[in-house]
């Protein structure tokens, strides 16, 4: 396996892994644009863009993006998540070319055409539709709502039904223009392939792509806050969340240590506790989620209403607990599940290339595997019991919770 | 990469592929009993019994299960279907060992201790709320009951709440005896292992394995039926389903090609036309099922209740129109896609081993990559049509509808 980067004199960042041993290639194009860029008024455009890109350009259908790669048996995706977009191809080694130019064709030259916008705005409200009936889903916009309060990285990647039916495709289009440069956007690809001749696509099919400015997110700030929805359910949802790490933060790893101890797996402390030794929930776990500037460490348990009220004490007293610093047992295998983690993540190309992508938009490097091993290496004991003391400091708790019975006895005491 | 069969004398089967270039290993246990094989009374034994089997064996308590395979960076997980239980983990290829101790202690030594089960049972009834809460979930278990009424393949794999109250601990070790014999069980690795060693583990490990006869379940018969659930929600969730194809049916490859062209991508009929030209839903899509005496070919729409009653004549009209046979380019494409798949599936090594397993317990044998290609290049444009018009020729239709508005609208017509 080879890695490889090269910067073009646009800005435009092209990675690869070369695996000569595999018949198949993933590439991806990342976008350095996401819901948290968007101004209130254009909240889900970003969404809403990645949408419109499957709609047509100068030289294809939305039915030709569809059944171009599809009829070399490939497959091509895209999502949007706060921090930015994506869109991907896996194909069959020799349809790099082919997967290339869609991708390429998609990102330079979508039409955001009238009628299909018309369309579109019609499958995304259905999209909003289904994650709205998914409690254990809108469980965690509520609570990315109450941890950053009136600020674009609290609101819905998808938007609201009103602000999606306000979208123009002028809007749409002047959104693509100014955030889909070359300096916004990394080649990412893994697979049996060669670096030159990625780097050669790169530079015939998106020479295109004009500069501009690196896209500018306003820094966020975690706030804490309570949303709580009453709704007929079989289970409530709870979650809460805490200040956690941005991506740049020299306790990253440490936290990583920490949540993998507090609920990161079958021997953590919250699934041993709540549901090994007390049947309260089926699906308990913490995690933690980082952007450039912020982060949270959170908790999620689904139980039932009447035993929701009793649940939190018990998870409290964990985190609690922890502060005292963990057993070296639970140490050790926390350090042991995150190399392994690491070394796992690799063997997936489709993994690998987004992992390769996010690495160069927000580090701008790839990060050799050993020197995140040494990282997680360097964690002792004495940072974990700091961390989970840093995490209980903090004043500003952000909670939510979906589901029925009488949701205001759910509290933190 | 080399594939090897072994078969013991006792009737246990070992399978393995070797990738010396991996670091890891994922090894999987396959259990020839699932929800299928289950009495009335019984319902969700095979569930319960899984969940059981992390609960302590005589060496090793719950806590001693989930923290040794974690404590080498390990993961170790579980699942139950309607056809077969599976017991799996993922490690370094130096602790193939250890996972394979553990996975083969569970299996044989496992208490099914009283304490636990009482504890265990609140954590499923905990499970069985959080799958009610999920209706795209919940609408497909009652298609499978809607189109095979009153037969255990047609019943919840989870059981109801009142079974699973109702299992005994010596339910549950007389379940264990009866089914977890050697002829029942199949061994099956992938990665980083050399298949001489994988065997060595078997005979070593799981040499207390009993004999024992073939797990038998009754033969399912599809019915149709009609099952519809009002709930306050955003969406309808429709499905429908008619009489498919078993494993074993000649017509098996035909079908896989027919529910390609209808509803297996973005280029397919359902996509094309219920999405992308009428904006009727976010999620459409067909699939097929497949047991070894019956299955299924189905379809799943998620959309506004307002919009519901319009949906079905459009997505019976696309079913209509394929009875005159696909286009020249959309059988291309689906043949393109369900060649790469299965290239695009042999490369990840946990979808690997599973398919392994699987293919051994309804096979017997392993089907080489090379055959199951050209079963796909055998099927015509002709059998499509064919399997198209059989399909629609069916009339015991099965149809399940979770969500808001007048459901009753709703219709085939």
């Amino acid at each position: 396996m080879s890695v490889e980067v090269t910067r073009l004199p646009s800005g435009l960042r092209i990675v690869s892994e070369s695996r000569p041993q595999l018949q198949t290639v993933a590439v991806g194009m990342w976008v350095d644009i996401g819901a948290r860029h968007e101004p209130l008024k254009l909240n889900g455009i970003t969404h809403c863009l990645e949408h419109m890109l499957f709609k047509g350009t100068k030289r294809r259908s939305a039915r030709d993006i569809a059944s171009e790669i599809e009829s070399v048996g490939g497959q091509m995706n895209a999502y949007t998540s706060r921090d930015n977009t994506t869109y991907y191809a896996r194909v069959m080694k020799d349809d790099l070319p082919l997967a290339f130019d869609v991708l390429a064709d998609i990102i330079l030259n979508s039409q955001c055409d009238d009628s299909e916008l018309v369309r579109e705005k019609e499958v995304i409200l259905q999209e909003i539709g289904q994650a709205l009936d998914t409690p254990d889903d809108i469980v965690f916009d509520h609570l990315q709502d109450a941890a950053f309060r009136d600020q674009a990285i609290g609101r819905s990647i998808l938007g609201t039904a009103e602000s999606v039916r306000s979208f123009s495709s002028a809007d749409l289009r002047s959104y693509l223009t100014t955030n889909y440069t070359a300096s916004n956007i990394v080649v990412s690809a893994v697979g049996n392939l060669e670096h030159k001749d990625l780097v050669a696509l790169a530079e015939e099919k998106l020479a295109g792509l004009k500069n501009g400015e690196p896209s500018k997110a306003s820094g966020a700030r975690f706030t804490g806050g309570d949303i709580r929805e009453k709704r007929e359910l079989e289970q409530v949802h709870v979650t809460a969340a805490w200040p956690g790490v941005s991506f740049q933060d020299d306790n990253y790893y440490a936290m990583q240590v920490y949540s993998t101890i507090l609920g990161g797996g079958m021997s953590s402390r919250l699934f041993q506790e709540v549901r090994e030794n007390r049947g309260l929930a089926y699906s308990v776990y913490s995690f933690t989620s980082s952007h450039q500037d912020v982060g949270m460490l959170g908790i999620y348990a689904g139980t039932g209403p009447e035993m929701a009220e009793g649940m939190m004490p018990v998870i409290m007293g964990e985190m609690e607990a922890l502060t005292k610093g963990p057993t070296e047992e639970e140490f050790k295998i926390a350090v042991a599940q995150l190399k392994s983690g690491l070394v796992m993540a690799l063997e997936a190309t489709t993994s690998r290339m987004e992992q390769m992508g996010r690495q160069m938009l927000v580090f701008d490097r790839l990060i050799p595997i050993e020197e995140m091993i040494s990282n997680v290496e360097a964690v002792t004991p004495d940072d974990v019991a700091r961390t989970a003391s840093q995490v209980l400091a903090e004043s500003d708790i952000a909670m939510a919770i979906v589901g029925g019975g009488d949701l205001d006895r759910i509290t933190f005491s």
